[in-house]
């Protein structure tokens, strides 16, 4: 899922995304409750016509924002209050409101209000958290009545191997159409991730997507995938775009490296998006270097479309037995090199 | 036409800028030759595939950003001495090397190099500038080589009616495939302007295109046309996109207004381009407001196409014979009413 936190994916708009192949995106809770407001959205009719968007959107709940971004002033079991960092007024959210506010913007799925720890942060501290997030999704669960939005729950409980089995199984014990691993892309090292994915992915119902929420780039989506992964969200394309930077294959390339300055080449000579199609490195280079806004916009166009060509590439390589973690279908050693060259 | 200074029209794709309908853009010689530099862009086979644009290209001389842009060292009958803003480095420009720029950029129409005086400016003055253009024409002529590219010659005399008929007398004596007026909008009084156009536009050939350099407004456009101006260029519609403001009919609407927040009609009812067709005036507020680029890019979409239409409509009212000065068609009290609504 492109991520869409304002309800745009930046700088691209829907009709630019659809050529991408982008099926589902993310619009976040707290940005879009803060601007433009969760009643401006429904009164246009829910956030899909708001943006402009006729693919599945998935909302996230804002728990993650209000732990990451804002000014706590207080948390307990019955909420967080927060000063809005706009124009520093209080904002009170419990799992209630969260619920509230997403039926209100209408997207396909929803999520559950959750507490995400910081990394580090002690056992205790995490045990409070999922406790708290456990209490919290049987209250979005009562709060939730729209029955055309899935509601998806959250497992949290750090890098402690004991506290995340223990959420799983309790989070898996409701009868819900997703699971999603939060608490992950916080901080903690590479291998703390996988090692959580390893554990709780396999834990989680066969036949409701997984959800691994905030990453990533392709070596960790390959790597989540082989455990049983489904979903994922990331800024890493758009935001990278917006850097000046082109993710090619495997690589990251920094388009205002002087290499490129007559380097009149596709960007990417295996992509059929429109930046490949009608561009060269020189020019997107020129754009970049003179701080021209297509370039940030012809940069996310390509990269997102790399990330669901090499998403489309794995359910393909699945589909034919040749999917593995290290999964490089661009490399031309690799057993699936030829899906790469279809899509 | 749009003008794409550094070979992008401003935020917008040449696929999405294809759908305005526009036909010929303007690229800025004196912006190009800085940055990336000709030679690049003639390696890429000129400016036409260096950008990815098919439609025709007109490149300005340079003559007015180095009069207006630039820190002179010297200017004499030779030519031109700056200062390079970006670096500070001495460059110089003659009639014959800002045509020799222009013939690698490769644009299907290039400009005679010009001096354009300022406003305002005593009549020795601009009788000096005159007289180099004039002279500077004639070794323009010699310099171009280029069979498939077109060379406009330019009228300047600022506000002196005797200084611009001298002046149009001249350059129509050379067998050009057009003919631009330069040297207007500088600061003069829109009706000194108007005046310009209404004196010089009968002098010049009829059987040839004429250009009103940098104009303009629709009402100004309409004016011109009525006086027998075919070609204009205008940064206008994107910068006042970029500033949040949408050109609806004749009106100026600053999208950033509390009025559209809650605003769920289309920005334009009558139009048909991708912001009007899947966008709100809500939507664009949130965008505007929030400060996403995709804001930016629609409304410059919009306005680039109000443009068109204003000229698509003004050409279809002549063939009808209902065009007149005022032409404003989305007056329902207008004669050529139906042709905006068709268009």
């Amino acid at each position: 899922m492109p991520v869409g936190t304002l309800g745009t994916v930046k700088g691209i708009s829907p009709t630019q995304l659809q050529e991408t192949d982008a099926q589902m995106i993310l619009g976040n809770t707290f940005h879009l409750h803060l601007q433009p407001g969760e009643l401006i959205v429904q009164e246009a009719g829910g956030l899909h016509k708001f943006m402009g968007w006729n693919g599945p959107i998935l909302t996230d709940s804002g728990g993650f924002q209000v732990f990451s971004l804002a000014k706590l002033n207080k948390i307990d079991d019955h909420g967080v209050s927060f000063r809005n960092p706009r124009d520093g007024s209080h904002i009170e959210l419990t799992p209630e409101r969260a619920i509230e506010i997403q039926m209100c913007l209408g997207a396909d799925v929803a999520m559950a209000f959750d507490q995400c720890p910081p990394y580090p942060a002690t056992e205790n501290d995490v045990l409070d958290a999922s406790r708290r997030t456990n209490n919290w999704l049987e209250r979005c669960i009562s709060a939730h009545k729209k029955t055309d939005q899935a509601l998806f729950g959250i497992i949290q409980g750090g890098c402690f191997a004991k506290l995340r089995e223990e959420n799983a199984k309790f989070v898996s014990s409701f009868d819900l159409p997703g699971f999603a691993i939060g608490g992950v892309s916080v901080g903690e090292p590479t291998n703390e991730m996988h090692k959580i994915v390893r554990q709780i992915a396999p834990l989680l119902p066969e036949n409701r997507p997984r959800y691994l929420m905030g990453i990533g780039t392709l070596q960790e989506m390959a790597i989540a995938v082989a455990n049983g992964i489904d979903l994922f969200d990331c800024v890493l394309p758009t935001r990278l775009g917006r850097h000046g930077t082109a993710l090619v294959g495997g690589e990251r390339w920094n388009l205002r490296n002087a290499c490129f300055r007559n380097d009149h080449k596709p960007l990417d000579q295996t992509c059929s998006c429109e930046t490949c199609k009608n561009h060269t490195r020189a020019y997107l280079h020129h754009l970049i270097r003179s701080e021209e806004l297509l370039g940030l916009t012809l940069l996310s166009l390509h990269n997102i479309t790399n990330l669901i060509r090499f998403t489309s590439a794995m359910r393909q390589a699945i589909i034919e037995g040749c999917f593995s973690e290290d999964f490089a279908p661009w490399d031309s050693a690799s057993k699936a090199h030829h899906t790469w060259y279809r899509l």
